[in-house]
């Protein structure tokens, strides 16, 4: 790829993560537990990011529309610590007619963390049903999808 | 299946867990993100049963073998809320040189709420690197495998 | 005391938490940020135990009453650890018009591992105001009170 | 006070937490059980700040200084929720021989959600035992101490 082609590719959104004492376990990294719960917490805030604000707070409150996982799948390929940020990247990998996939990759000092896909559906939360993507959402989502 | 054979077939440890309100989330079911931590949480009692009291805090501190996980896959199946105890079946699934893959199962009034597998390595936690399953550990794990 | 007077004291509450590995920071002790938290679990399954199964979550969806906490008070007296369950005794120290305050006192083989008062308002969830506490609950709390 | 005496007067330590979907219960609002945890973060953030990036983590295994919690009391003002930032604001008011007290005072949207006082001692990780607060953290702290 040219340097002028990567130009017109839109970077991935990134979350970043204060690590700290209290995330970490006896063997002195972050505790696993915490990992997916940083991982949603990334997501999330791409939400709030892409819908200019609304996170899964306003779009199950405001908007209507919730978002459960029904699929988590992470592998674990370094420690996390407190000794750097954790840089969550974040992008959509494919939005079906009723459900959306996301791809996290967390990276510390450059070096990968932790890489999950995770998979969620679009409800009606009154009934907890699934319904298509809001037409403004999929407005939103398609341009950014990325291969995962 | 008759019961002489149901009782040459052992059973799977069972770990139960009481899920409050301050695991829920405004959807008004438990976050997803307490979800994974409820599947580790059982691993770690798996090991206190199957070792004599010994969880991962006792097998890093006591017998100096850790256990990081590699791998999380996990599928959401049906909501999990206070109004039952979360019984989570835990076996080990895979035993190789240097892992062990688990499969819990979590459910609540006899319904499936979630299913995992999970990886992990055995590793000297001084210097965090891979070391081959204890013997003692293989010795008590083999006879509990069962199929994924 | 003689034994006769012994039954005339009713036995207060106990609450038992299960510490393990991921609640525990690099100091090989549980995290403080985690204490506060157990604390609040042993006070849910006091309501829990004292109103027939229900907790907060069936206090706040099913009788119309919420307790949120207005105030906590907390004093670490000895680390507490995985090598003992954690046994939590709560009582309600004070019923008040629309209050109501707890005392929890934990401990680990025997010896107090921390202590807090907490206190609480009753309020109506849909508007989120203060309301008295509600006839039933002042009747089933009454007996149980004692001193802090 | 006029603007000159202000700008004498050194700022409070801010901390900013962003609160979401995963922190809030079926009440719609952050759970009481995340806020002690919030206002630990806020405190080792601190503790980064002033320390040149060391937060609780560097200074238990770079420094050899732990500070464990003695107490915490909380007054609980206003309900925590996704739609602000939690502005914490975090001083030392009490520098002891070998003790520190911190106060937090955590807002959203410039209202008061909460405020807390916390009691910390200086101990050596290796035996668990209170020593003086080590004299270039004394240097670095006094300065900053404010009234409660």
């Amino acid at each position: 790829m040219t340097s002028q082609e990567a130009s017109t590719e839109p970077a991935n959104f990134i979350h970043q993560i204060r690590v700290g004492w209290g995330d970490c376990d006896p063997a002195q990294i972050a505790y696993t537990g915490r990992l997916p719960w940083f991982a949603l917490e990334a997501i999330d805030a791409w939400w709030e990011h892409v819908l200019g604000g609304d996170g899964w707070f306003q779009m199950e409150l405001d908007r209507g529309t919730g978002t459960p996982f029904v699929h988590m799948s992470i592998d674990f390929r370094s420690p996390v610590t407190p000794r750097h940020r954790l840089i969550c990247e974040v992008w959509p990998c494919k939005l079906g007619g009723s459900s959306i996939a996301f791809r996290v990759n967390a990276r510390q000092d450059g070096k990968l963390c932790f890489e999950g896909k995770f998979v969620c559906v679009f409800i009606a939360p009154e009934t907890f049903t699934t319904k298509p993507a809001p037409p403004d959402i999929r407005d939103i989502v398609t341009p950014l999808l990325r291969p995962e």
